[in-house]
């Protein structure tokens, strides 16, 4: 696994009971993964004669992030090392003209969007939507540089022309995106293997707070069925047509008027499905490295009828196993996943996951626990 | 951790979440547990200098076996390092000889034994049983190694005096037991914490093949409730009067005429608490880092009506990994456990767990899955 952060620390987790050897390749020795993994190979993923040197003895490479170029997994796959997913499809997730021109022509619902080129284009780009019942002067727009943001980087909600400046200093391109009145997020998580079996976990509910995943509700409550059916579809949908192998996340708006539209897709474990460690009968990482080597896939329902999840952000306590003491006791059935990070304000360190017949009750443990965790709650 | 086999695997496995550092003493590289942590010591547990330097920088210490001499325990203690379980808690799970004296002492009902010291004495063990009503000659009787046995290891059932040469000729004691009329073998599961927290597993039957753990159901099928609480509670007043922390096993005979005898003690987790790991909302292993940390413990309750746990064994597939295509196809729901080892027959090489509502059920597809991986059933 290339990559080491916490999504490859709990990959490797997921592997160790199939009795496989997992490498990694790892920025530092104190990443994440690299600490409790044996096989590990410290080196810059950007290097092409680094990932092939990595590669050798590898029946297969995938990945803890989206970040490496497809030219070198291109280099790789012509080397033979099967690469997956592969760059045709990763290519998708790593940017997001590519990905909303594929979704568009395969007739997959997106908010509108179009890349633009200037803060005058994105003016136009604002006044096409009055068009289509926008208010006003057609702002607020969304814009994201199509490369490289993640967790509310390299994304821009502008309510002017003059605010539109600031995401074309990098001189990437810039794609504009409508902002979307929607009710709530969700997320259509799947997993496809080389064969092409797939399986489909319940759609989620996913809550941001700042751009960064807070609470994750599995499954979404009280969305339509309707809805949840076209929703997994979709991202089925989406996975075969592009080609993905293993775990590919669909984050989705529910409007107000009741559709879904695609926001992003991620292909790799996702935040979003951290909740099926403990709430699926087989996690969402479990899954990923059974596609990633092609082996049957495992079965992705509930255990439970709730399961919710809440990420822990770094906060005032540099040594939150102190905190453990307090949350245990409080709630034995508490979940915890620490990625053994260290701990700086607003930094992902870990996630709790609480499961049970009674959301309210699993929702208050969960977010007590995290707060306790991250220091906003002392008692 | 000291010792490097699947235990340690799966400990490490269940320390991941918490983001502890885990370090491992191992015979060698390719011991089992060895293959997936980070941070392995390679040496001779037998070695107090090994012990000494592997135990600098720990914060606490703890075991995948029970044959670290405690007198190299004592001399970790006294050097500062926290020993869990320490060495007066563990010389009941090293030496039977020690652990039938103190369960008499505490009143435990064990099966009718003492320590003997020829073929001759051995005879004199049976006659003695007549006069508690065994029958004929008093044979068949139980001899064990007090210590070093495990798995079926240094223990016979002889049938004569000529029988009973054998177990003396390695020169260690000898201690001689009933052969209890059981109607099955059961486990009661605790965990105690150092500063007395203690939870008790639901009693689960264990069946032995050969000597060896085949089969594990949770909890034991039709198990009269108060011989269950006469169990735990027995398991649980065991581990506090000894000093235990981490996990307990008692492994026990259930008699035909209703009661309950101790036959083994172990202080680690154990094979008949692998079912806990997607059985139980807090997996033994789990439990036990937590005590060995001097944290609350989990919730040890089942998640399930029925869980079984079947071992796989090594056969005359030296490459499992085969069998996972048709394994995880036939039965999606399958938690499958491998340790890494290279097969071996009749060695223990990973087990399955399966759960539901249905014990039958469970029961099949367990045995299905472990008869399927070590190559008896083909189909």
């Amino acid at each position: 696994m290339v990559g080491g952060g916490q999504l490859a620390r709990m990959t490797h987790e997921a592997g160790i009971p199939l009795g496989i050897r997992f490498k990694l390749l790892s920025d530092t020795p104190q990443d994440s993964a690299a600490q409790v993994v044996s096989d590990v190979v410290i080196g810059d993923y950007r290097d092409l004669d680094t990932l092939r040197e990595f590669a050798r003895g590898c029946d297969v490479i995938t990945f803890d992030h989206e970040h490496v170029p497809t030219e070198l997994l291109r280099a790789l796959e012509a080397d033979g090392i099967p690469v997956r997913p592969g760059p045709d499809a990763l290519e998708h997730a790593q940017d997001k003209g590519v990905m909303r021109a594929r979704l568009d022509a395969l007739g997959v619902p997106c908010p509108r969007h179009r890349i633009v080129s200037d803060p005058a284009d994105v003016a136009a780009f604002a006044a096409e939507g009055l068009a289509e019942g926008a208010e006003g002067d057609g702002f607020p727009v969304v814009l994201k540089t199509v490369r490289g943001g993640y967790d509310g980087k390299g994304v821009w909600v502008v309510g002017s022309v003059e605010e539109a400046e600031d995401p074309f200093r990098a001189g990437v391109p810039v794609l504009a995106e409508e902002k979307v009145d929607y009710v709530r997020e969700l997320a259509a998580n799947v997993v496809r293997s080389p064969h092409g079996q797939a399986v489909a976990y319940p759609v989620v509910e996913s809550q941001q707070v700042g751009g960064v995943c807070d609470t994750v509700i599995a499954p979404a409550p009280g969305l339509d069925e309707r809805l949840a059916l076209e929703a997994e579809q979709m991202a089925l949908s989406i996975a075969k047509e592009l080609g993905v192998v293993g775990h590919l996340a669909v984050e989705l708006f529910q409007t107000r008027d009741g559709r879904v539209l695609v926001n992003e897709l991620a292909m790799r474990p996702h935040n979003s499905g951290h909740w099926s460690m403990d709430g699926a009968i087989t996690s969402q990482f479990a899954n990923h490295v059974r596609a990633v080597l092609d082996l049957p896939l495992g079965d992705p329902r509930p255990r439970a009828p709730w399961t919710v999840m809440v990420n822990v952000l770094g906060g005032d306590y540099p040594d939150m196993y102190s905190a453990y003491l307090h949350c245990m006791a409080r709630d034995p059935q508490l979940k915890i996943h620490m990625y053994g990070k260290d701990v700086k304000p607003g930094r992902k360190v870990g996630h709790v996951n609480t499961y049970g017949d009674d959301l309210d009750d699993a929702l208050e443990r969960a977010r007590h626990a995290a707060g306790y965790l991250r220091g906003t709650i002392t008692e």
